[in-house]
């Protein structure tokens, strides 16, 4: 695929500018070509004023056209070819197979919420006929479905080049909606989401759909950002990355004249709670599931495994030392880039330098050609210390954890209390700790979006039943998700039919 | 019942102040006994954590519990008997007729949330059972259900003493969720806020609930307000009222450390279309029903028509000689207060010096002996000045409606387009009308939560398919509804429970 390094302004290209950046291999830190230039102010404006104008005839279009039209960008997705998963491995530093899966996922996704728009369910439908013999007053005949809210700003992180970004949740679930979707591209990988911004410009030919239902803009978050989010024909955000960062976009959408809502994903350190009598029969099946879910990606997923609670004794220092152990023998890869390895080095130094922290294990800050090599490190921390210091409550982002020694259930409690809002918080059990344990478990659910019994967090399964989401900074909005079927429920809102005649009505309110 | 004047704190009342305050009768200007003393920031907060406290169990206890609890306080607030409407009148200058129907409405949602606590749809649960032989990767069980926010703070408006306030929709869906709900009482109507609340404090005392489950603050919101939006343990925000104190606390929830959701119900203009085929045949229907819409509560709803969009020429000339007849001979009222009054005096200043506008009907500025007087207005425009003229499209709270002639559809779609989001549409058409209009008609739902068709927009009807919502500013998320089943949704959250042994699960999503 000829990659030209140019943002989608509907169906034109953006202009080149005299400033391009280029993406950077992080295994070898060599550059990639081509050039890529960054959207200017004037050309995100008009990607917004274009989703508006789609918008008029895309929200009509019938549940079954957009279904098509999300199969048919699967399919032009996985007609690239070869030529999709070699660029993400040379953005990202990641695996093939990562590459391969991730695809797989980011096209599943789309024929889910095809499948989804095909069901009776997704837009809620509603009818309720008149009853003119109600006391003391008549029922009108109401009627109720959701309906798309209207063009939608997506901003993708850099750690899932397909499945969060430009084809991923958010886009497909606001397609799915019949909302137009603008995307801000990641800077990590832009040639990735060159090849995915084509294949859906060929879809929407393919299918006829208006030219204004995607945008995909190259560049600078800070200049493009406040456009999309401050434009009036944007009507919501989907966003998944720092804190920092969507707290900004969170707070320009609610001092809008008319605020709009963002859904961003943002922060979790994802607790571990190991219960004694599990960790007694199972230790070696939980350090090999631990490391695996510490060290996959490189440790920069969302629902990486950052805390593990663990009891006090000889069972838990054996645990510690056959995890350290595992970890110390993982190899060095590369992180996404520079700004995500020196994040992780600033991190562990921050974990070892606070009071009471063991380190356990610590890399060298060795990071290979190109700056981006990191390896695993593992530290041990007392609860009291632990509930006394503020910055180890808080993400460090990579393939580290830090287990925290808790003498019993209550403090246990104490500590999942003293971190804030989560994605997840998983629990390893047996049956004598889940009836110990009963009442802790049964309040697990107030503190993150989904719990995993006897499992890791890493791993979001994709499916209707599906939670990515959580109290704050987990999410700005702890009542969505954004993975699974109702992630669409964001990007919808509720009307009612009063009295309607019957030509009138949408098909799926009729009789 | 003996009024004491104090707040509630959970189960103890409120202290006095020193400077407390009189609600008084809007018809005869008299001064009502007994004196209601303020809440305390100290007590506020106590409310708060409070609510806080009683989350922790409240939360859990089952949908019948609940349901019993909601069902009664439904019996407690009738127990009241006749004390309630007599308060009710002499507080808000409403007929009794209207106090008795709004008392109906407000146990009928106590009892239809109770309703909904029985059926299986209210925390839509889903059970996706293990795949484990799913390819690529098996599917490990998940299980879907929907968890209360946390406390919820409740504001009520002036105009609805009890379907919108201390036991109206916003408490009775927090309530059913389970969430703690902590009400600031409006201060036009505290006898019968204190009524209410002394029957839902006897409810949580037979039923065993928490203490801290509710909690009534009297006094000054501009201080109170505050308090409560940034508390901690408070977790959402209902509102309804006026748009400026809507919007600050919105401010304020998302400015907090963990911003929290506010559903505040605002302002909305309600506009009503007259197709010319359906006018030239039910002319007097639609004066009569437009008269009864623009006059009901003295032009106090939420869902007052300010708004008529009508044809240009002879017969719709007529219609509004007759309307301007109508409503001309009808008698002032009091509204609630002397500054609604006052507001309402402003409103129709305000229409009767814009560049365009003819004045129908305007009564003299006679307001009674309490003040509070006032009869109906109503004015015209038409189209391309009411485009220009942006002090139009605000609401005017009161019995007023401005006529806007438009000489074709495309400029009903104009006028439509300019006035901000609504909570209601309504169209007056026959089947030729619908027909010659299908275009537009297919887009009114891009305006308004709800959309009525040859009926009024007054009158909401409270079940299962109702949206009382609509695009900013007719509220501050338009996701959600207010009235209706569906307003629980706002204090609701997904939680995912993945590979959950059987007794650790939910009642509800088990096998």
């Amino acid at each position: 695929m000829n990659l030209k390094g140019l943002s989608f302004i509907g169906p034109r290209r953006g202009q080149p500018t005299d400033k391009p950046f280029h993406a950077a291999n992080p295994a070898s830190g060599k550059g990639l070509e081509p050039p890529y230039h960054g959207a200017t102010v004037e050309e995100a404006e008009e990607a917004c004023a274009l989703a508006g104008e789609a918008f008029r005839t895309f929200r009509r279009t019938t549940p079954a056209e957009r279904a098509a039209f999300l199969r048919r960008i699967a399919d032009e997705i996985e007609g690239i070819g070869d030529a999709l998963p070699q660029r993400y491995v040379e953005e990202s530093g990641l695996p093939a197979g990562r590459a391969n899966g991730e695809r797989g996922r980011t096209c599943g996704q789309l024929r889910m919420f095809a499948a989804a728009l095909e069901s009776d369910g997704w837009n809620r439908p509603l009818i309720e006929p008149a009853q003119p013999d109600r006391e003391p007053l008549p029922k009108p005949d109401t009627r109720l479905r959701y309906i798309a809210l209207g063009p939608v700003a997506v901003f993708g992180p850099a750690n899932f080049p397909l499945a969060f970004t430009v084809a991923g949740g958010d886009t497909a679930s606001a397609l799915a909606a019949g909302c137009p979707v603008v995307v801000k591209a990641h800077s990590s990988h832009p040639g990735v989401s060159e090849m995915v911004g084509a294949a859906i410009r060929k879809a929407i030919d393919a299918c006829g759909m208006h030219e204004g239902v995607f945008s995909l803009l190259f560049g600078s978050g800070s200049k493009i950002g406040p456009v999309l989010v401050n434009h009036p024909a944007v009507k919501a955000v989907g966003f998944t990355g720092s804190q920092s960062v969507g707290r900004s976009l969170f707070d320009l959408a609610a001092a809008r004249p008319d605020p709009i809502p963002v859904f961003a994903e943002m922060s979790s350190i994802n607790p571990v709670i190991l219960f004694p009598g599990r960790l007694a029969e199972e230790a070696d099946a939980i350090v090999d599931g631990l490391y695996g879910s510490v060290t996959l990606g490189v440790g920069q997923f969302c629902t990486n495994p950052g805390l593990v609670l663990l009891p006090e004794g000889a069972a838990a220092d054996a645990f510690a030392e056959k995890l350290a152990a595992k970890l110390g023998a993982h190899d060095a890869a590369p992180m996404l880039n520079r700004g995500t390895c020196e994040g992780y080095d600033a991190g562990l130094e921050r974990l070892a330098k606070t009071s009471g922290v063991e380190t356990l294990l610590r890399p060298e800050p060795e990071h290979g050609p190109g700056g981006c090599h990191a390896a695993p490190a593992l530290f041990r921390v007392g609860a009291a210390d632990f509930l006394k210091a503020d910055p180890l409550h808080e993400e460090v982002f990579g393939p580290v954890t830090l287990l925290v020694r808790c003498s019993d259930a209550d403090t246990v409690r104490k500590v999942i209390t003293a971190v804030s809002g989560q994605l997840t918080v998983s629990f390893h059990a047996n049956a004598s700790d889940v009836s110990a344990n009963a009442d802790l478990i049964a309040d697990l659910e107030t503190f993150a979006g989904r719990l995993v019994c006897n499992g890791f967090p890493t791993g979001v399964d994709v499916s209707a039943s599906m939670v990515h989401g959580g109290p704050y900074p987990a999410t700005t909005d702890s009542r969505f998700t954004s993975v699974g079927t109702r992630a669409i429920d964001r990007f919808l809102r509720p009307v009612c039919y009063q009295s309607f005649p019957p030509e009138a009505l949408p098909p799926e309110l009729r009789d």
